[in-house]
């Protein structure tokens, strides 16, 4: 194992979050925990005292991953691998007694985010079996609950981690997708279609201009509603005049 | 295997979010998936011609999530998962050529509940080799993208269940405005205007069958960024009707 610490990645904060897994007894989980860890850009993997190792179940379940289990820092006490952090949560299911400040992962990532974008920070999970104990909370500065159906909140453990890491992520990229390549239509090639189809549905009868009723007005809307492009526009334009040379043909 | 039709909770629209996982390919991603849902409330897990079967790795990795894992509708196509549903949409990884409205699963979060206050929906997921076929895309209404390491965006499937299922169950919690007023299609609605129009088309010497190039998809496009209500399912083929008996009438 390397220590990560060795390669930091200034440029994003999320360079700067641990994931630290306390007493892991599955090595599949250690595995999948990596593999959630490296899809949301996290690469700071610290082990505590684990129950089990990393075998073939863990780099199968790290599939593309496996550098981030591989570098995985190995610690004996909880303290080690919070050890030059400024904020660390304990991510728990079960609502506790101690008066740690909770949040969600939403309220959680901004506030771990300012910090890791100077300092490292920890997110922690307990063992599959029994969690975090109290004396690991108590070296916690926080708490993170996630949001989870009261009949069943038993959240797999690379599971959880990947909530953690999506939020993390999610936080950081503003997650914004942009719409690839297409030119919206002006409001005049707009206005100018629907000109051209009310002409059609006049001349194939669908339309009666002494009755018009609602019928424009409800194409517009679902026109308005689709937002269309310059291409879509020519599309359109191109089946009514079909419709009108196939209507006059005879 | 059961039918979770009948027995809707109308109490809450996580109850009317259907998981359609396609052409499944490991047992174990199956619990997972399973257990990743009931941990959030969701409860209605379809399954589109799984290649692999609901073992004891399954029902390992469901955990305490068994009964959502028995329960799962077994579907041959695609098609009979999304049938009845008014909303669908496919979580992709890679970047696609035709693009359907694509959101994260935060954008996709509210939209998917404000429909799912009154009808099903339904968030479908490929296989763990291949991802979702074009020709499944092309039968959802929107792309979702989880914001991912560009550097490797691989997540497990039932992690991408997760998350999604977290994001739904989030913001259900942080209470939804229902859509006003209008009656969303169905999905099969949508399908048979899809192939009533492409008749039309051809009739009208639009369309050449044996050269169809790009047009329905150009079509199926833009009608799904539209979203079709009843009532315009039903205006349409009102002018598909008009068109036809015009094109004859001589």
């Amino acid at each position: 194992m390397t220590d990560p610490h060795s390669t930091p990645n200034p440029a994003s904060p999320l360079g700067n979050v641990r994931i630290v897994l306390v007493e892991t007894r599955h090595p599949g989980n250690l595995g999948a925990a990596a593999r959630a860890m490296k899809t949301m850009g996290l690469g700071r993997l610290y082990l505590v005292n684990p129950h089990c190792a990393i075998d073939d179940e863990a780099r199968a379940r790290a599939s593309g991953a496996r550098d981030v289990l591989e570098a995985a820092v190995l610690c004996q006490t909880l303290a080690e691998a919070l050890d030059g952090t400024v904020l660390s949560a304990a991510c728990t299911a079960r609502r506790r007694d101690l008066p740690h400040p909770a949040h969600t992962p939403r309220q959680a990532a901004p506030l771990l985010l300012a910090q890791a974008a100077t300092a490292p920070v920890a997110v922690v999970f307990g063992s599959e079996t029994y969690g975090l104990s109290n004396a690991h909370l108590m070296q916690c500065r926080w708490l993170i609950y996630i949001p989870a159906n009261p009949d069943y909140m038993s959240l797999n453990l690379a599971a959880a981690v990947q909530v953690l890491a999506y939020e993390l992520r999610s936080t950081h990229a503003d997650a914004v997708i942009p719409l690839p390549g297409f030119e919206a239509a002006t409001h005049g090639e707009v206005e100018a279609l629907l000109a051209e189809l009310e002409r059609a549905l006049v001349e194939i009868g669908f339309l009666d201009p002494a009755r018009p009723k609602r019928l424009m007005p409800r194409l517009r809307r679902f026109f308005a509603r689709a937002g269309l492009e310059k291409e879509e526009v020519a599309i359109w334009r191109g089946i009514l005049n079909a419709v009108r040379q196939a209507t006059r043909k005879n």
